[in-house]
């Protein structure tokens, strides 16, 4: 079943908009099975559209266009739809009286040019917008289903979610496949799909969405009876094969399933950041809920405030840097401590563009992590520029917490900081409560 | 001069990548005066690329193919192209050895299947990557340029600055309109329109990019002296009558003019954060730098958090809660005294979706901004879901603090919380150093 979408919008192609509805549209299409193989956008002129919804509607069963439905000389989808398929547009009453109703509702007095929204291509069936004004429609041709939807995202996604979707269904289109993603963290998209290809069950794809230091991994199958069971078959085999990289399923972020581990065991957290600025806090509180384990964040840019705010000894500072592993177990043992969190994780590290150099690189970022039990400190290198070496670090951060949470850490052992033991005068003046592992 | 983009991505359609490069085209088009006509997402096969390069090449004279130039059986569009123009691909023996000395130095073999990245169709300029391995191309036929660029964005647009946008500007295809875009925080779209209509110079156009809690605003005319003479009388008469809305021009941001005005001022900055949870630090991070004045952030959820780490005295909280002026106040002032900066900054609310209720429903925020002169709160009401509400206050903040820093504050006098004076005793105990403003 081909299907594919046009978005109709002067303003994306002259970079005003970004287009969003495509990504929520291919969401959905793929969750149902219905595979798109074609998007595009085109200028609000008539003649470029026409010519685009000819091409759709031979080439593809499933035609999904959106935008161009407003009341302004600029929204040309109805008429492009008439000229296409040869049809009158005519004026439905019962579009009229409802459009009448929602400006009354606004106390906005309706217009002519507002009322031309209740024209419809002939033959055209209605779709309900439950959050906008202009409604849209739906004309089965010979061979093609044609949903016009409007532009406005929030529309759109009511109206995909409430008349598309359910028709595609009836019509047998959608519902055809079933699909799964798996979340994983701290494995690359090479090795997982060299790992699991042979694990498969016959007719399961595998799709691979790999975001910095992380991957989804999307199972689909036939929507059939044998393809269902080929796909948990699939799920059942990978799951211990995947092992603790595999830290979710579904809708789920890693965020969330660190927040639901804290939860679980009934522990707090408290985080100390330095390169990254509050980015982890930031997107742990993304998360409803999130103060339910979070406690707080302590931000310590300067040396002074390292000092004063998490206690991090002077000596150590001074011997160590601001970028090192004991200045990250400081760090961390410090927002627990400041914060009374059961856990405390720590950044520390250069993000760049500048103050890297000779031992300690730009993408150097070091990871302190502390609980009751001691403390330990983790090493990473990360290429990339400013905004990607943050982005990776809140995502180890986040991953290194969710390993130390099941007992993990020793998946990361190799990126382990060795410290000495707290009978060493090195560390004996830094009065921490737990010990140091390590030699 | 008509132009086209073709993203060439199975993933996309299959809605496991969100397609991010366009955007960056569009906006580099606009800047340059280059019209963009369509933008199409084509699948990773041969056949449904080639039908597109062809009709591309011949409706536009410029096409700007991005992806399916990696290594692996995927990667279609050095194919695509030399069937298309009818072109053998052929080894160019300095690519072969550029991507030998890349892979060197980064320790990883050279193969067979990386090295056909250096194939490219006869004829075909090579395009350097200056960020990771494939190298684009680009194709002079008799009609139109042709330029292929890898789908990875940081490599894609490196090279549209570095390669693309030279070429077209020395072919007289760019370069062809000015433009300008100016930022503006605490305004309305229909508002800013309904100002500057009148004032815009003949010729000049303005395009509105609305961002919760600020819209850019891009001027654009055409590229010869009479446009760049129009576009800089509309931006003189402009500017006196956005005033302080204004907040900068060009690629400046909202965090970024915060910090030049602290520079400026020789001032520091420390945050408080409760909703926000570290998001208010996190982008003011994002610029390089930035911990030149900002010293650090305080996140505190728990009330006890808040009196142990910012010192918000305990009978505060009781008596009005915590989200409330008073503890936005003593929060800001409390994230000052305890990082040693000249300004604190503070956010207090009801991020939801639950926690709201009566009074204090979901979207109620409260800031706190406190300098050594004394404190004030400001108090907004929020609509949204629990993310639009966190990214609203992160700019509602970093806009206080600019609007305080060129102490125009005025502005959003309608927000300010009255509150009693030093010398009440609902407020002596609270030790805060500055003096209250307000009744």
């Amino acid at each position: 079943m081909a299907a594919e979408v046009i978005t109709i919008g002067s303003e994306i192609l002259a970079g005003h908009t970004c287009e969003s509805n495509f990504a929520v549209i291919a969401a959905a299409m793929a969750r149902e099975g219905v595979k798109l193989e074609r998007h595009t956008v085109v200028p609000d002129e008539r003649g470029a559209l026409a010519e685009e919804l000819r091409r759709a509607l031979e080439r593809s069963e499933i035609v999904i266009a959106t935008g161009g439905l407003g009341a302004t000389p600029d929204d040309i989808t109805r008429r492009s739809v008439a000229t296409v398929l040869n049809r009158k547009l005519v004026y439905r009453d019962e579009l009229l009286a409802e459009i009448r109703a929602k400006l009354r509702a606004r106390d906005t007095a309706a217009s002519p040019t507002i009322e031309t929204m209740a024209l419809l291509p002939g033959g055209a069936t209605p779709l309900a917008n439950s959050v906008g004004l202009a409604p849209g429609f739906l004309i089965r041709t010979e061979k093609a289903l044609l949903f016009a939807l409007p532009g406005v995202p929030e529309e759109m996604s009511a109206m995909l979610e409430q008349q598309v979707l359910p028709v595609l269904r009836e019509a047998g289109h959608a519902g055809r496949s079933v699909s799964e993603t798996l979340h994983l963290a701290g494995i690359s998209e090479s090795v997982l799909a060299e790992q699991i290809t042979p694990l498969l069950a016959e007719g399961v794809r595998a799709a691979y969405l790999p975001v910095p230091g992380r991957v989804d991994l999307r199972l689909s199958a036939a929507g059939d009876e044998k393809g269902r069971r080929h796909l948990q078959e699939t799920i059942t085999r990978l799951q211990p094969r995947l092992g603790p990289r595999l830290y979710g399923a579904g809708a789920v972020t890693l965020e969330e399933a660190v927040l639901q581990q804290l939860r679980q065991r009934h522990l707090t957290l408290a985080a100390a950041e330095s390169l990254t600025g509050g980015l982890v806090g930031g997107a742990l509180v993304r998360v409803p809920g999130a103060s339910d384990a979070f406690l707080g964040d302590i931000v310590a840019y300067s040396n002074a405030a390292k000092q004063r705010l998490l206690g991090v000894p002077e000596e150590t500072l001074r011997r160590y840097g601001a970028v090192s592993a004991p200045v990250a177990i400081a760090m961390a043992a410090g927002a627990r401590r400041a914060l009374g969190a059961s856990v405390g994780i720590a950044t520390t590290g250069i993000a760049g563009p500048s103050g890297g150099g000779g031992e300690k690189p730009v993408g150097l970022v070091f990871f302190g992590l502390s609980d009751a039990a001691g403390s330990r400190a983790f090493r990473y290198l990360f290429a990339g520029g400013r905004r990607l070496i943050q982005d990776r670090s809140v995502t180890v951060a986040c991953d290194l917490l969710r390993l130390h949470l099941i007992g993990r850490l020793d998946l990361v052992a190799r990126h382990e900081e060795k410290l000495v033991g707290p009978g060493d005068p090195r560390f004996d003046a830094e009065e921490e409560e737990g010990g140091w592992r390590g030699e």
